[in-house]
C-alpha cells in the first residue's frame, strides 16, 4: 500500500486522514491539489510530503508557479522545499519533471531502507522501543525512520512499542496499524504517559523522526517531542533521531530559525468531529516543537549513526548539493 | 452549581461526565451508587470524592461496609479513605453520620477557600499560569486548589491561563468551561506542548492539585504531571502543588508506595464514543504518574504555602488527627 504513486498523469494519494478504518485514495491532477492534499494532512510525515511535491512539480508547464504552489503548502517539513528544488535544478539540467521526481522518490526509498536498517541495529532483542508521531512507510513513501527501525528489527528481534497517541490529530492510529500489520506487539499510550513510564524503567529507548534538523542539531518535529526528550534525559533513556538528509536544512545555524506551523484551534476543539469544549473556547495548536540538540544521544540518517557534532559533514549528499 | 450535595436523602452529583454540555444530576441511593459514580468519575478530583464519600457514609445503616465500598471505588485519590475514617471516628464519637459527612464538606470548603487565597498570593498581576487536569469547584466540591488560586487571583489581577486538555478524559474541558464562566482568557493546548510552551518563555509557572502526597513531598496526580514537572524545572517555571491535608497519606514515607489506578483501555483507544484505532489496537491507561519532591518549587495547603521538608510539621490536622 504505497503512500504516494505518480500513476495515469496524477499524483495519487493515499488518504491518511481517513486510515485506519478505511482505504481510500485521492487522485490530484494539479500543484494546486496535491498542496491542498499536505495541507489537508491527507499526505503527511516530512518524507512522504516531499515525495508528493516532487510528483506535484510534474502536474504544471509552470515549473516556477508550481515550485511555489508547493513549497507553501507547510512551512516546517524542510523535505518539502528540498524535494521541490532537487525537481528544479534537475529540469534545469535536462531531466523531464516526471524522471526528476521518480529519481526523488527512489532516493527516499533507499534512504529510508537505510535508516531502518541503521536504527535497527541500536535496538537489542526484547526492546521497548517509544515512538511519538507516525514515522513508517505511510510518513516517507519509503521504508519509514523510526518506526521503520522497529519494523526491520523485528524481522530477526524481538521487539515491542509503545506508541504515542500524538495529539491532536492521532497519528499513533496510524503507527498502530503499521506495527499490527507487521505483527508487533505494542500498546497506545496517551502522549503525557510516556514520562512515567520511563521513569517506571519500562521504556529502554525513544526513537523519533523529524521535520526539519538544523546545522547544530536541533530539530522539529511533532508537538510533544521536545518534553519527551526531556523526561528521556532525566531518565537515562536513549533518544534517537531518524531521518533521510532530506529532512535537514544545512542553512539553519540552529532550531531559533525553524519556523513552527500553528494549525487550526478546531484540531484541537473537536475530536472525531465532535466539540469537547464549551462555547466560545480557543485553543492553541502549534503542529511542532523545536528541540535542542543536547538531548539527542544520536542522529540516524542514510549515511549511518552520528552525534550531533558530526552532522555538518553529511552536508554534501545528492539532495543538498543539487540547490 | 455544586459538585456533590445531600438533599432528600441521597447524595446529589452533578455528572462530571456529562459537562459541560449537559447540565445533569445523579441522585445515589446507596453506598454502592456513590462508589459506581465515583469509579465511573461522574465525580472526581480528590477532594469531592473525599466529600462525595463522606456523605456515602450517611446513606448506610451498616457504617463498616458502606465504607468498605466506598473506599475501594478508586485506589489513588487519599481523600477517599480520609474522608470514610473520619466520618468513622466522628459516629465512634457519638455524631450521626450526615452531621460528620457536613463537618467534611464544611472543612473542604474552608480549607480550599484557604488554599485559592495563599496559592493566588503566588500570582502576580499578568501572569500566565498552566493548568493541568480540573482542579476547580467541580474538582474539589469547594472553592478549587489549582484552579481555585487562578480564580481567586482573576478577582484582583489580570490572569491568563493555558489549559492542558488532559487526556485521555478531557477534564482540560472542565477548566475550560469554568475558566469561562469566570471570565477568564485562556487557551486549551494539547498536552505534549506544554513543554515547549516552557521552552519558548510562554509560561510564567505550573499550579497543580494532587491525588495523593507522601510524607516527603511525592505525590501522585492526574498522567501527565510528572513530564510536566520535568520540563518546568528545566526551564525554570516555578512549579506549584496545591492540595487539602486531607489530599496527604502521611502513612506513605515516600511515592513509591502510592497505588497508580490503571483505567479501562478503551478510555484512550475510544473518543467521544469513536473508536481512533484499528481492530486489535490495545493501550495502557494509567490514570495518574507520581512526581517525585524534587521538582516541587512549593507546596500549597489551607495552612500556607510551604517546601517538601516542612510538610510533615503539617500533620496534626483535624483530618489526619481523627484517624
Amino acid at each position: 500500500m504505497d503512500a504516494v504513486t505518480f500513476a495515469k498523469g496524477g499524483v495519487r494519494i493515499l488518504d491518511q486522514a481517513r486510515l485506519p478504518h478505511e482505504t481510500a485514495y485521492i487522485t490530484c491532477r494539479t500543484p494546486g491539489e496535491v498542496a491542498d492534499a499536505i495541507r489537508g494532512m491527507n499526505v503527511r510525515g516530512a518524507p512522504a510530503i516531499g515525495v508528493a511535491a516532487a510528483y506535484g512539480m510534474a502536474l504544471s508547464k509552470d515549473p516556477a508557479e508550481a515550485a511555489a504552489v508547493l513549497k507553501k503548502a507547510r512551512p516546517t517539513a524542510a523535505d518539502l522545499s528540498n524535494a521541490v528544488d532537487y525537481v528544479l535544478a534537475a529540469m534545469k539540467a535536462g531531466k523531464t519533471a516526471l524522471d526528476a521526481a521518480n529519481g526523488w522518490h527512489r532516493m527516499i526509498r533507499e534512504n529510508t531502507a537505510a535508516i531502518s536498517r541503521h536504527g535497527a541495529s541500536l535496538i537489542p532483542g526484547g526492546a521497548r522501543v517509544l515512538l511519538h508521531c507516525n514515522a513508517g512507510p505511510l510518513a516517507t513513501a519509503g521504508s519509514g525512520t523510526s518506526l521503520g527501525a522497529v519494523l526491520e528489527a523485528a524481522k530477526t528481534k524481538r521487539v515491542f512499542a509503545y506508541v504515542d497517541e500524538t495529539r491532536p490529530r492521532f497519528q499513533g492510529a496510524l503507527t498502530s496499524w503499521e506495527l499490527a500489520q507487521a505483527g508487533i506487539e505494542h500498546r497506545v499510550i496517551v502522549d503525557a504517559a510516556a514520562g512515567s513510564l520511563m521513569r517506571r524503567g519500562m521504556v529502554d529507548m525513544a526513537m523519533v523522526g523529524a521535520d526539519r534538523i538544523a546545522r547544530n542539531g536541533d530539530f522539529a518535529n511533532k508537538i510533544g517531542t521536545y518534553p519527551l526528550a526531556v523526561a528521556a534525559r532525566e531518565n537515562s533513556v536513549p533518544f534517537y533521531v531518524l531521518a533521510p538528509l532530506s529532512t535537514f536544512d544545512f542553512s539553519l545555524a540552529d532550531g531559533d530559525g525553524i519556523v513552527v506551523e500553528e494549525r487550526h484551534e478546531d484540531e484541537v476543539l473537536e475530536v472525531s468531529g465532535k466539540r469537547v469544549y464549551g462555547k466560545g473556547a480557543r485553543a492553541l495548536n502549534p503542529a511542532f516543537d523545536v528541540t535542542p540538540a543536547r538531548y539527542v544521544t544520536a542522529y540516524v540518517t542514510e549515511k549511518g549513526i552520528g552525534k550531533a557534532e558530526g552532522l555538518a559533514r553529511w552536508k554534501d549528499t545528492p539532495a543538498s548539493s543539487s540547490k
